[in-house]
């Protein structure tokens, strides 16, 4: 047996989200069936991280033990065979020790999240970004975010079926930065609350508006209470863009 | 009357082209439904280039004539409106001279050609790039390009069908450049012939995977005859990205 590190891309519009559920194609259901169509083993994969419905990888990690004598390369070949049309891609496939675990391992992930920001509709990024037509502040929403970073009780910004047994996580960099009609949101840290990043950016597009100040940030990072939170923004624009490990 | 200029964005996997055509939906007729939606006016858009079914346009530019008193905010909010879901945007709409003609004043175009160059498939890239799994010497890939740049008969990458009067064309740039894994061609010239930019890209993949040197590219380019050429790269990866006006 040996166990594989897999890194992988994948549209979220296409899924119901990472894990296996009863009510539609989940990324997980589908390197299941394609490890089965690959070596004939009913193997679990193991992701880093549970992306939601239309929340977008390009780098997720997953693990999955075979038993086949096979190669890396290999892996990564068969399975991208066995996923089409779908799509997924395996950006590869390295043996690891028997102890690695996509999720538990992890000691660092890293988010993106597109927001456009123009007056005109999306037609060649639709589904992959957040369209607000209103005229954004970069710089407040980049000012504001640095009220999040640290150590903190993220109660105000945590779903409220998120399952992590602490509300408390440290945020290493939450950063906003614009290329011409283009604000993206990058957000650093070992693990997230259910949502987290969503309502993060949510919020700060209230005080891109100008509707809300980084003063108001902080009271409602305090508040420790959902309610006291913007709104969530849509998964289109949210993308899982790497895992770190020790 | 007003004659306004459009700027478009849209995704061409969605259409059988720039050009009405009895076999499926067209940007064109998109565009002038959009028209007679807004202002129940049946008017002509004329377009800068002739975009093929599947290749996308960040920056075509159109031309519009409309006889009711508007201006040109109220014209891309209300095409983008009655656009939809189609994925086609009006990124502006602007009123000009009315001797301005999209396609005959134009005297500058500019394509760009993505190429992904890995091993795994496309995920969230496909239908936006040429999948290419074979490794790419893009230093040779753009030192054959510039054999190509100047005045030159382009019969060799000519498409059959091309409407042009003659095949002479100039050249202005054509530069070959990787970023990761990522391959862009970007080609600028007053005109192309149909089919110029793909036909270029198809023969210039011949050279980065080694099968073709510089001097072959060369003599194809002499022979003038589009079989000595190498083949057409696929229209997904193609971008009209900007039209020059004097």
């Amino acid at each position: 047996m040996t166990r594989y590190k897999l890194v992988l891309e994948y549209d979220g519009r296409d899924f119901v989200g990472w894990q296996r559920q009863d009510n539609g194609p989940s990324v997980q259901a589908a390197l299941e069936s394609a490890v089965e169509g690959f070596c004939g083993e009913r193997a679990a994969v193991a992701g880093a991280g549970r992306t939601d419905s239309g929340v977008h990888a390009l780098g997720q990690v997953a693990h999955v033990d075979i038993q086949k004598p096979t190669t890396g390369d290999q892996v990564r070949d068969a399975l991208n065979f066995h996923l089409k049309p779908q799509a997924i891609a395996v950006l590869s496939a390295t043996p690891v020790a028997e102890d690695f675990h996509a999720r538990f391992s992890a000691n660092r992930r890293c988010y993106l999240y597109r927001i456009v920001n123009r007056r005109a509709p999306l037609a060649l990024d639709r589904g992959r970004a957040w369209f607000v037509p209103v005229a954004l502040d970069e710089a407040a929403m980049d000012a504001a975010a640095q009220v999040l970073v640290g150590k903190h009780d993220f109660s105000s910004f945590r779903a409220a079926e998120c399952q992590a047994k602490s509300p408390v996580k440290t945020l290493d960099r939450l950063t906003v930065a614009r290329r011409g009609e283009e604000i993206t949101v990058e957000a650093q840290a070992r693990s997230f609350l259910h949502h987290q990043v969503r309502n993060m950016v949510g919020t700060l597009k209230l005080v891109g508006e100008g509707k809300w100040t980084a003063e108001q940030v902080a009271d409602a990072l305090t508040r420790r209470d959902r309610r006291a939170a913007g709104p969530t923004a849509p998964a289109e624009g949210l993308y899982l863009v790497s895992v770190g490990y020790p």
